[in-house]
């Protein structure tokens, strides 16, 4: 899988590489500033994102209603973004808006889709969540759709269970194309790779990077990617020239989100965003998340410049 | 606070007493059977139930879309329904959602909100939880909004602390009407009952009903009112009127409580209501939740029987 074995281009309806699930910039109202969206997708797919995930968690999607995540969307497409490098969060407690989401991107071209599991109830049955995933992919009807399991029990709750995604691969094939791994558990991430040769296998974290693309993973889905895109895609660069500096992009990569995951993610990284484009409005969230304040975003910034990161604005 | 000193009527803008939070039915396409929803609320209603509570966990709120959500209200009011019997769950994780579900139902005259805090962030501060409750208030600006927590920490793995009520109550003053205890657990009710006697604390099983109402509880909000109204009202009756037969009341209610939570809420109470109704349809549930199958319905129903229950079609 090293070097030249691996291509990511094109992107197609398979996805590889470094992506970055993009943060949602807000105005003093809380409503989303479609504009800084926009640029900010831009800006992540010129500075080393292969791809782009809307509204995943570090993007706030479940903050946000069906219709602000639709009209959010419209705007990045109009901005000119390649459906092919996008991957769009659709996955609601509401089968109908899960439903809704998915038709919508991808009725825009956008078939790569990240999808939670409704995530309200608890101790759900295998047999209750195929059916979730199921009726999804049946209403929605499209032969070309992507789907990818967000698996994040930390905040879902809701684990994915490898026998589930098995089910499902079984009854619906090619729809089936890959997990986002955000358990952090490596062992996790590893049995997953191997189980599933043919799906497209992201840690959710950079960290475990170049240990997943080392037995055929695909890449990372990180949130820190929309900070430090830089040095995540240094590691997956310097993996696929099979060159020996890997390791040591990995480790500074490592530091760098440690520095960061010292705070509350989201929060941190729109403190982080805020303070390199110097534009306050950047750390707004919605509750029930919270801004960092500005002794902490100070630190931050100040922990991570000891290790001579800094963000090309 | 026994006897003549507690008074149910009129219901105004406090609640007390036996509330059912209502069963949804559905088409077999999984949509809202709006027709029957208005039977069951108008059945509750006039079957002992001082109020319904619509789209609670029971009622698989979350399982729905905001205009899903919004057309069932609207068709139960043109139905009839007193808006001031009835509570409707309005917490979604999405503030725009939770804003929009609340203003629509102030707007139709129903006040009383039964709010779940946003879901999907584990381990959120009561600053962002706090703010998000503040919001909700503010930007639906309607004097006479009576907010009911929604505390159920075992589906929503987000607690309400007596702090965060606290907190809220010197905010928003009348605003702020009770809450629905639904943690199961007698000293957070009896807690919350001591600590808030200004608001209407009900327990979120009929299990604690008696036991609240001794100490100046408000009733209970239990699922299982939708088949057992009149036991469970048996109890509130026989302690409002000082009756000795309240506890022998409360001991039956709990005994077909406990046949019944032998089996997952929702889809049990579902398969009972459509025996009783002979009518099958009644049995859907949207995934992830599942349908009791044929035997597990059967045998639930024998049970109940062998505890001399029957439901009043």
């Amino acid at each position: 899988m090293r070097g030249s074995e691996a291509s990511v281009q094109p992107i197609g309806l398979n996805a590889r590489g470094v992506w970055a699930p993009a943060l949602t910039a807000l105005h003093e109202d809380l409503s989303i500033d479609e504009q800084r969206v926009v640029e900010h997708v831009e800006w992540l797919l010129s500075h080393g994102c292969h791809g782009v995930v809307l509204f995943g968690t570090t993007g706030e999607g479940t903050s946000f209603s069906v219709e602000e995540r639709m009209r959010a969307l419209e705007a990045v497409l109009t901005g000119g973004a390649d459906p092919e490098r996008l991957m769009i969060g659709t996955g609601c407690c509401a089968l109908s808006d899960t439903v809704r989401l998915t038709a919508h991107a991808a009725a825009n071209g956008c078939r790569k889709v990240l999808v939670l599991p409704p995530f309200y109830y608890k101790g759900v049955s295998d047999d209750g969540l195929y059916r979730s995933y199921a009726e999804v992919i049946e209403r929605v009807g499209d032969a070309e759709l992507k789907l990818f399991f967000y698996h994040f029990p930390r905040q879902s709750a809701t684990p994915i269970s490898e026998t589930l995604i098995e089910r499902l691969v079984a009854g619906f094939g090619d729809s089936i194309a890959g997990v986002k791994d955000s358990s952090g558990d490596w062992s996790n991430t590893q049995s997953l790779i191997r189980r599933f040769p043919r799906l497209a296998i992201f840690p959710g974290s950079e960290t475990l990077q170049l240990d997943a693309l080392e037995i055929g993973g695909a890449g990372c889905i990180s949130a820190s990617a929309n900070v430090n895109v830089a040095g995540i895609r240094r590691v997956y660069d310097e993996w696929e020239d099979g060159a020996p500096q890997a390791e040591s992009a990995q480790q500074q990569a490592t530091a760098v989100r440690a520095a960061i995951e010292a705070y509350p993610l989201c929060p941190a990284l729109k403190a982080i965003v805020a303070h390199y484009r110097a534009d306050p409005g950047w750390s707004l969230v919605r509750p029930p998340l919270q801004p960092l304040n500005a002794a902490a975003a100070r630190e931050l910034v100040a922990n991570l410049e000891r290790l001579d990161f800094g963000m090309s604005i």
